[in-house]
C-alpha cells in the first residue's frame, strides 16, 4: 500500500516535471544568442534546470490547483516559474556555501567560475520575472499581479532564511536554540518549497483568503519537515540517491537542528570540540573531524531523534490539509496527503 | 554658460536624487526586520543606497516623464526602482570584478564577506520587483505591466552584457575590435544606464513606439558615450571626484575602448607585453606591470582618441533626441540635452 502510493506520487512527480522541463527548455529558456560570445550564458542558464531532479515544487503548484478547481494547464506557466526561481537560487546558493556538487554533478560555479555563475544565477532570476508576466494571457492581468506578489514574498522569505543561516556561520554563532532553527527553516525552506508553490496553484485557481492561510500554515510545518529529513539524509543518505556531497552540511558549518540537539545534550568537553570543529573554514576540517561529529550523532541517536520531529511536523501539516475544504480533483487532494508522506519517507 | 548649464543639470539631478533616496530609505526598503539576525540584511540593502551617487538614472526617468506630457509624481516610484536595480547590480558586479571600493568606500562584500553581500544583492534584486509592483496603484495595472515588461527586458540585456566582458577575461580573449566592445558595451551599460531610464519615463507619461524607439538610439550611443568618459575617468581621473580605485580596469583585465585601441596601434612586442600583464590575476599585477600599461596610453595619447569617440557618439546621441518632438515641459526637454553634454564633460 505505502510502495503503491510512493510509487504513483513518484510517477505523477515524474510527469508534471517532464511537461515543465519542456515548457522551461523549449519556450522560456533559449538555446543561444545572436551574440556568439553570449551563447554561453544560455548555456549555463539551461545547465541546472537540464539536470535531474525530483520537481516536488511544480508538482506542488499543479496539484494543488488542480485540487483547488483550476486546471493543469492554468497552473503550467507558473509551476515553471517556481522551477527556475528554485534553479536561479540554487547557482548562488551554492557560491555562497561554497558546495561543489549538485544533483550528482560539479556546481555551476566549480564549472565555469564564480563571476560567470553569479551573474548566471541573475540572468534566470530576470528570466524568472519575465516568465511570470507570460500569464497575462491565460490568467488576466489582475490574476497574475497576485501570482507576482506571491512570488516577491516568497522570494523575500528565501532570501532572509538564507541571511539567517549564512549569518550564523559568518557569526560564529552557537547560542541557538531549536525554535532559532525553526524560524531560519520556515524563511529558508518551507516558502519556497511548499508554501508559496501551494498557494501559487490555489490562486491560479481563484482562491483567497482562508485557504491561502491553511495552505501557508500547512506549507510552514511540512516545510521544516522536509529539511529535518533532508539534513538527516545529508548525514545519513545514500550519496548516490541523495545526489549532494555526504557530510556537506558539516563541512558548511551549517546549523542544522541536528547539530543544535547534539550540542544540547552532549558532555561539555564534546561540545566544546563540536564548536571548535565547526567553526574551522571548510578546507581546514580533517576526515577525522567530520567522524567525530558522526560518530556523536551516533552515539547520542541524534538522527533518530530528527526523524521523530519530522515524522511530528509532518502531522501537524496533515492536520492542516484535511481541514481544507477541497472543491476540484479529488485524486489530487490525495496526492497531497501522499507527498506530505513522502517528505519524511524519502530516501533521497 | 556652459558652467551655468553644468550647475542647474547638477542642482536638478540632486534634488531628483534626494526625493528618490526618500522614498527608497523611508518607503521600500526598511531599516529593520521582526527577526533580529534579520537585521544585519536590511542594514546591508540599505548600504549602497546611502552612500553618495549622481542619481543620473532617476534623473533620466523623471526628466524625459516630464517631457514626455507626465508629471514628475507618476515616475518617482519607477525611477526609485531603476536606482534599486542599479544598487542590487553593483553588489554583484563588485564581487564579479573583485572590486574593492564602491563610492569612495570599500565595496559591500568586502565589509561583510561574499556570501552575505552576494545573498543581499538577491534581496534587493527581488525589492526591486516588488517596489515596481507598487506602481498599481498611481499607473493602473495595464501601464504598471509595460512598465515591468521594460525592466525585464533591460535586466537581461544587462546580464548578457555583463556576461561578455566577463566571458573576455576569464577566457583571456584579446581578439577583439572595437566593435564587438560597443556591442558589449550597449548590453553592459547602455541599457540600464541611458535607454531603460528614459523609456521607463517615457512608458510612464503613456507614450508608446516611435518615441520608445528614438530613445532606445539615444540611449544606446549616449551609453556607449558615458561608459568611454568612464573608461577614461578610471585611467586619467581625479580619484577622490570618481570614488572608484584608480586604475582599476587595468587589475581587472577589462577590455575598454582604451586598451583595445592601444593593442590596435602599439609595436608587436609593446602589445606582447601589454597582453602578458592584462591576463595576470589581480593579486600578481605588480604596480610596475600597471605603469607600464599606463606609460602606453600617454605615449599614444589614446585618452585623447577615446574623449574624441565619446564626443562623435554624444554628437550622434543629440540629434537622435532633438528628433524627438516632445509634447511636454520644454524645461525638461532641454535638460536632457545638458544630460547628454554632461556624459562627455563630467570629470566623476
Amino acid at each position: 500500500m505505502l510502495a503503491r502510493r510512493l510509487t504513483d506520487l513518484q510517477a505523477e512527480m515524474k510527469r508534471v516535471k517532464a511537461r515543465v522541463d519542456d515548457l522551461i527548455l523549449d519556450r522560456l529558456l533559449p538555446k543561444s544568442s545572436s551574440i556568439r560570445e553570449v551563447n554561453l550564458l544560455y548555456t549555463m542558464m539551461r545547465d541546472y534546470p537540464m539536470r535531474q531532479a525530483k520537481g516536488m515544487r511544480p508538482f506542488l503548484c499543479v496539484t494543488t490547483c488542480k485540487a483547488a478547481g483550476g486546471t493543469e494547464d492554468d497552473a503550467l506557466l507558473t509551476a515553471a516559474c517556481v522551477e527556475l526561481f528554485q534553479n536561479w537560487i540554487l547557482i548562488h546558493d551554492d557560491i555562497e556555501d561554497g558546495s561543489e556538487l549538485r544533483r550528482g554533478e560539479p556546481a555551476l560555479h566549480m564549472k565555469y567560475g564564480e563571476a560567470l555563475a553569479l551573474n548566471a544565477g541573475d540572468a534566470l532570476h530576470a528570466r524568472t520575472w519575465e516568465a511570470i508576466l507570460m500569464n497575462e494571457k491565460r490568467l488576466g492581468l489582475d490574476r497574475t499581479f497576485t501570482v507576482m506578489k506571491e512570488f516577491s514574498h516568497m522570494v523575500n522569505e528565501t532570501t532572509e532564511g538564507q541571511h539567517m543561516e549564512l549569518g550564523w556561520v559568518v557569526g560564529k554563532r552557537w547560542d541557538l536554540t531549536e525554535k532559532d532553527y525553526y524560524e531560519m527553516c520556515t524563511r529558508k525552506t518551507s516558502w519556497y518549497t511548499v508554501a508559496s508553490p501551494c498557494r501559487l496553484g490555489a490562486i491560479v485557481a481563484g482562491q483567497g483568503g482562508d485557504v491561502l492561510d491553511k495552505l501557508r500554515e500547512f506549507g510552514i510545518s511540512l516545510g521544516i519537515a522536509f529539511q529535518i529529513q533532508d539534513d538527516s539524509l545529508n548525514l545519513a543518505g545514500d550519496q548516490k540517491k541523495y545526489g549532494k556531497a555526504k557530510s556537506d552540511d558539516i563541512l558548511e558549518g551549517k546549523r542544522t537542528l541536528i547539530l543544535l540537539h547534539l550540542l544540547g545534550i552532549a558532555s561539555k568537553s564534546e561540545r566544546d570540540r563540536v564548536i571548535s570543529i565547526m567553526n574551522k573554514k571548510r578546507e581546514a576540517k580533517s576526515a577525522a573531524d567530520v567522524s567525530f561529529v558522526i560518530s556523536l550523532i551516533d552515539k547520542y541517536d541524534v538522527i533518530g531523534f530528527a526523524r521523530k520531529r519530522a515524522a511530528e511536523l509532518m502531522k501537524e501539516a496533515l492536520m492542516i490539509l484535511n481541514g481544507i475544504k477541497w472543491n476540484g480533483d479529488r485524486d489530487a487532494a490525495e496526492m497531497l496527503t501522499s507527498f506530505a508522506k513522502f517528505t519524511v519517507e524519502r530516501e533521497w
